[in-house]
């Protein structure tokens, strides 16, 4: 069957989406990735579409709910190297990814990860109170 | 046009190849793929096929080319994620990848990678004397 690659890279999960989604990957790949967030403890997930020229609301919509699955096990996404045509699509669509965060570049991406993750650390350990 | 997308990490660049690659990507990637080479001054690539099933020698052929190519270009090639079927038919094709390095998994592979240019950079120091 197709699928997806998800590729581990350190506490990181990459996923580059290249081909058209329809409804079976896309549900194979959110399965996939749930499994293996929770099999690596990874605290994030970088989604690459730099290679989707257009999105429809079926993405869109996939994209957010990955993440928001992703966050109820704890971990950050990011989405990366959108297109400008795909990001005027998105909110025309109505689909803004509330709760997504976004990068230009896997680098940035993964620096914003590292951050997030670091400031979620900082928090618990805090526990609340400032330094 | 169908491309597939290159990332930078770092002084790495990463491949995923997850469609079939017919003659025009496979040219286009090569050529996608030594323009960022020389423009990131990149010291290697990882090309993931985790989710190749199978391969014939064109494909072969390819990823045999790509990594010639960018040794030119002094960037070392490593292979990740073959599955061992695919390793079988790349033998029996009589393509036994000579000369590309070959690592289980994406982490693997920039851990090699590392390694390699470490090495070199070190021959270069050394001037070929024992330090």
């Amino acid at each position: 069957m197709e699928r997806i690659p998800i590729l581990k890279m350190g506490e990181f999960l990459l996923v580059t989406i290249q081909v058209d989604m329809h409804d079976r990957l896309a549900m194979t790949l959110q399965e996939d990735l749930m499994t293996k967030i929770a099999a690596n403890g990874a605290r994030g997930v970088l989604i690459d579409i730099s290679s989707l020229e257009m999105v429809d609301s079926f993405i869109g919509r996939m994209i957010g709910q990955t993440a928001a699955m992703s966050r109820v096990l704890d971990a950050q996404t990011v989405v990366v190297g959108m297109q400008p045509a795909v990001a005027i699509t998105l909110v025309e669509l109505g689909l803004a990814l509330e709760g997504v965060r976004t990068a230009l570049t896997v680098e940035k991406g993964m620096d914003l990860l590292r951050a997030c993750v670091e400031s979620r650390m900082e928090d618990v350990t805090d526990d609340g109170h400032e330094g």
